[in-house]
């Protein structure tokens, strides 16, 4: 058991909502078509807002929760599916946009693209463990929105955008985590991506002819078959390495990726509706802001408590997957 | 003292070579100007590699020296300043090119442009310290030369293109971390970036007008004149962390960030030459891939042997400024 504590989360979602009769509309399909087709009710899109002022909102948020400040905090760790610029790493952009330009908290990246807030959730646990920091901010923030293919139904509707930030510290009671897992398997490395906008095809080979190869692209048929393939045995593995059984975890908080995929986990696990989380309908797949925005919503909503059992769970480009089970 | 040793290393150089007269020509300039300016004489770009077919000879080079195979690796981190692709992670891309997609080693990246290495290798040192991994790969690959603007002399002169591998596991005997200090100034956040590629500015908005927005810039003047301001600071307190000094130190490990700030530094701190590594003449400045291609030339070439202690130090966008001392 690594001793850890949640002490505080926050979230963030844009201003502009776009319902799925919007969507019906933009893409000039029968009204109904993007509701029955994803399940996904409404999502919000970042119109006015960029990644990092998203963050820092989540962010502030978090920090209340925690009753910190900014100068509480001994290093801030950027943990989003997208960036916003090429250089300096999003880290560096929350920092800014949170006012704390006077201190010298140290900052920097982590991308596992959907699993990016459980990679760094761990990582700090671990910075904190081995006592390299007291207090981590994580924050996930991603606009997913601006590189999507309106000509692609299946993907173009699963996706919003938002943001969520969580305050970890070292652990006091019986708060900690008590097993993480994570697995990628590069077979799957090309299910899932946005081919362009890096070293490999430069912004300056943008035109009509290549303009797909900017936007995301996922053949979700085979990522579906590769989940289904390998998160049996990867949820045996979790579950003996925590020393636990379902009976014994409060909520499972899965990365809201598409709402078939996630009653079938469900049905997987035999788990109730009140011990799955599940928010899909209102936010759409926020890539690696998914799982802190379901966390910051179950504390907030008294969903967990504080000593109850949480299983995080998720799927990422890669294809990884990997899993988290925590004392709160 | 975190227990921590560098198994092996490895490194890989573009096939191109670039030389100074060669860019006095590209440039339209003087013979001669590009090497009295910059002191680099030639700098390697990459034309027909990508860059996770670099990081994958790095990683299989520093493998060999380590006596294992991909398959006695726990995680692989991708430590890079620049993306290959917007999404999946470069680790992943790495990780396919290496050949590995039969396992299940988890991947992700750590950004802090060019102090990822850095960041990269004192969080694998907490990661395997707080027992999470027994030996990781971290893999820094580079390629700087496709975003550079070729109109703006004092910049695109400097970069060169690289990749470079460490395997890090469980320290024995006396090889191990000293300290680690990182610190990070937002306000210096727009002093050294690339604005567009990611969701702030899309490639769709890239035109005649706004290309500009896609390259690299920095204002060199102005990220030296913070190099300066907080470069003797931050030392004094690395030192004394470490509780150590200079004369104990065998070898120091620069970022090859530019010739002037690596004679100041060296200047500044009263280094003789032979405990001072400077290779930029030959490489260029190869972002997040420069400190372990440094790292790996003294070890292979015995600058640096087991039990010697070495300080490893560098800036990056952000503005940030990290050091570690460490036993090898």
């Amino acid at each position: 058991m690594m001793r850890i504590k949640i002490l505080g989360t926050g979230k963030y979602l844009p201003g502009c909502i776009v319902t799925a009769e919007d969507l019906d509309c933009k893409l000039n399909l029968p009204k109904g078509w993007v509701a029955k087709k994803s399940g996904i009710l409404q999502r919000h899109h970042a119109k006015s807002e960029t990644a990092s002022q998203m963050g820092a909102c989540a962010a502030h948020e978090a920090l209340t929760a925690a009753n910190l400040v900014g100068e509480d905090i001994d290093c801030i760790i950027g943990a989003s599916g997208t960036m916003e610029q090429a250089i300096p790493c999003n880290a560096v952009l929350i920092k800014e946009a949170m006012g704390l330009q006077a201190t010298s908290i140290p900052v920097f990246d982590i991308n596992a693209t959907c699993l990016s807030f459980l990679i760094a959730f761990d990582t700090a646990a671990c910075l904190i463990s081995a006592g390299r920091y007291r207090r981590i901010l994580i924050v996930s923030s991603d606009i997913a929105s601006h590189a999507l293919d309106w000509d692609h139904k299946e993907s173009c509707i699963l996706f919003g955008d938002g943001a969520a930030a969580v305050v970890v510290g070292a652990g006091e009671g019986k708060s900690g985590i008590l097993t993480s897992r994570f697995e990628t398997y590069s077979r799957g490395a090309h299910l899932a991506e946005v081919k362009g906008g890096g070293t490999a095809i430069h912004p300056r080979e943008y035109s009509e002819e290549t303009k797909k190869d900017f936007l995301f692209r996922m053949d979700g048929e085979r990522l579906f078959r590769m989940s289904l393939e390998y998160a049996p045995t990867f949820m045996q593995f979790l579950m003996k390495d925590a020393n636990t059984s379902f009976d014994e975890i409060d909520l499972v908080i899965p990365h809201q990726a598409s709402l078939n995929g996630l009653r079938l986990l469900q049905r997987h696990l035999s788990i109730p509706n009140h011990k799955f989380l599940v928010r899909i309908q209102e936010y759409g797949n926020t890539m690696a802001a998914s799982i802190p925005m379901m966390l910051d919503d179950a504390i907030r909503s008294h969903k967990i408590n504080r000593g109850e059992r949480i299983m995080l769970i998720g799927t990422a480009a890669g294809f990884s997957i990997g899993g988290m089970i925590i004392d709160f």
